[in-house]
């Protein structure tokens, strides 16, 4: 059997290209992760998410415990069997959705408790709680269960639930049933406090990882301030394990976090968007509503290769979005999961090829003007 | 250039096996037209409608004139163009929604006045029009204008609205412009009433169309009712045209329809009630919903092609379903569509083996029993 390992391939400055290989294959970084929030990457049936060059997929532990529930996916063989992907799933451990979609919260030493936001009913998740489920999903690299804090947070906030989510992370490890080719990653805490941030890592690196996430950025604190902690948090990290920033981002927010050092990423944006007429193209973003694109009969995006660019024109989808088509919704979505993989293709063909700095000057100058959507 | 034709293959008693040659393709009848309402079948990309095994889809003028208009369809080249579908297509006239649809309307002699149900604007439709625009779409079969009556209607207002519709009718097809593999047909009005329902045909026949529908069916009238009609109504029709029963059906509407003597169908059944959590398979249909589902690791139906066949459990589809998933909407309308081609294959041949009434019977057997949805 496989072990779960990562090895560095190319190095350009502080960008990163590696691989990481686990059970159910490997995974080219930096890497980006569509979210799969209740076992579907919304509106995307999985080959087509397989057919945008994704390698893993991102589950949710908060969604899947309340519907249809851990015990019910692990009977159907697994979250993988269950939605019919076979590569790596990532799953989220539950921490950042207690803080942001649950209803009533008590937080202990112990763990949390909370409201579903579905039905309201109780549930109470402890690190152990979170890692057993973790391992009924079968996924292949389970995160630590954590405290997140919103933004801003004062620092004795940001302290005390960095605290506590060092002292859950050791839970956690503890819970995790080693296994070859699956893989557990700590999460890094702290807010935008920098000693707060390098006494979590000293402390997640004492426990042992496989890998390391940075948690509790992307929580409304901009692009600038997320880059202040960026510009030194991945370097408290192993150089020899894969660094993970949860949750991000725009376009030019993975560009901007992979020239700091970040290996993976996970985000909404591109189904989200999609869902709401917002397509990612190579200068941009656009919003497919506008009328302007009423009679383009231009694809998208002429250099995309997703469905919808090789078959429909800006036109149709105008057409589409304004009439609240599902297939609107399903044609953006894909675009825009095909968009976020050529973007990682391309940042890993400049990291090979040494010329990711100018690829990172370029980018940010022809895509800071992006259209609200 | 292919003339718009229509060859008879095979019969068993009145079911018969044709096959339709117009410009951008044949047709296997009886043939089965997903209907694509404002130029989608909905929550389906055209390539997987064409994997079905649909041969000509349906587009409605009504909902296109509103939206986005039959002057943006033909600067993007037509409705072929516009959606990325290049077989043929059928469009309905508009009669039947300014009845169902629209929300002010008058009529008179000249056309159907009507608001439109997006914005209320108001919009004056006539048979010149109607053709008009049909022939903007480019579509490969248009439909005569007409003017359909509710269920119950009166003697009096069926009478009244089959000979206006057979006005209506000489001024369609004088306006249709004659195109080698383009066909026009026309459509029997006179609700339930057998004698008005006669000199519909007769002078529908006089004017001669490439085809003739069955209009003004389908409205709430039940299936026993349906076919007292359809036990006459194909009979008084040319042997050598298509008939087509507009708006119909649930499958066993269908498999009755053909044992009377009808060759083409349209309905909104597969892709609507795909959309609600109902599912065709084949010994009746069933509601995903239900709670028997959550843990049946079975596909929807063992002996289905489709996409949610061949990679999903019942029980993931109850998953996405209870969970407002669109994933959901998209694998269980597919896999109507695919049912509903399906279906018709199997009644192509069972008429061309000679068995047809068998299949018929024992259709009738199996499938009385539908659950609701």
């Amino acid at each position: 059997m496989t072990d779960f390992t990562f090895n560095l391939k190319a190095q350009d400055n502080k960008a990163r290209r590696g691989q990481i290989n686990c059970k159910r294959g490997t995974i080219q970084t930096p890497a980006f992760m569509p979210v799969g929030t209740v076992g579907t990457v919304k509106a995307l049936k999985t080959s087509d998410v397989e057919k945008s060059g994704a390698e893993i997929i991102l589950g949710n532990v908060y969604h899947l415990m309340l519907r249809p529930s851990a015990d019910l996916i692990e009977k159907m063989g697994g979250l993988h069997n269950f939605m019919g992907w076979n590569k790596p799933i990532l799953t989220d451990s539950g921490g950042f959705q207690v803080m942001s979609l649950s209803k009533i919260r008590k937080i202990s030493d112990e763990g949390a408790e909370f409201s579903s936001h579905i039905d309201g009913k109780k549930y109470f998740l402890t690190p152990e709680k979170s890692i057993e489920i973790q391992r009924k999903l079968d996924s292949d690299i389970t995160m630590i269960f954590d405290e997140c804090v919103a933004f801003p947070a004062s620092y004795a906030q940001a302290k005390s639930a960095m605290e506590r989510s060092i002292n859950w992370a050791i839970r956690s490890k503890q819970a995790f049933e080693k296994r070859a080719g699956y893989g557990i990653f700590g999460i890094v805490q702290g807010s935008t406090f920098k000693d707060l941030r390098q006494i979590s890592s000293q402390q997640l690196i004492k426990i042992g990882f496989d890998g390391y996430a940075i948690g509790g950025l992307a929580v409304g604190e901009g692009q600038k301030e997320m880059f202040e902690v960026l510009d030194y948090c991945p370097d408290l990290l192993p150089h020899d394990k894969p660094r993970y920033l949860m949750g991000v981002g725009k376009p030019s927010d993975i560009v901007g976090a992979v020239a700091r050092g970040i290996d993976m990423f996970d985000c909404v944006i591109p189904t989200r968007s999609g869902r709401t007429g917002q397509a990612f193209v190579r200068d941009g973003a656009i919003n497919i509503r506008n009328a302007k694109y009423q009679y383009d009969d231009k694809p998208l995006d002429e250099k995309c290769a997703c469905y919808a660019c090789k078959n429909h024109s800006r036109s149709y989808l105008n057409h589409l979005v304004k009439s609240n088509e599902i297939l609107g919704s399903m044609l953006l979505s894909e675009h825009n999961i095909f968009y976020y993989q050529d973007l990682m293709r391309e940042i890993r063909q400049a990291i090979e090829g040494g010329y990711f700095s100018e690829f990172h000057d370029k980018f940010f100058t022809k895509t800071t003007q992006f259209e609200s959507a």
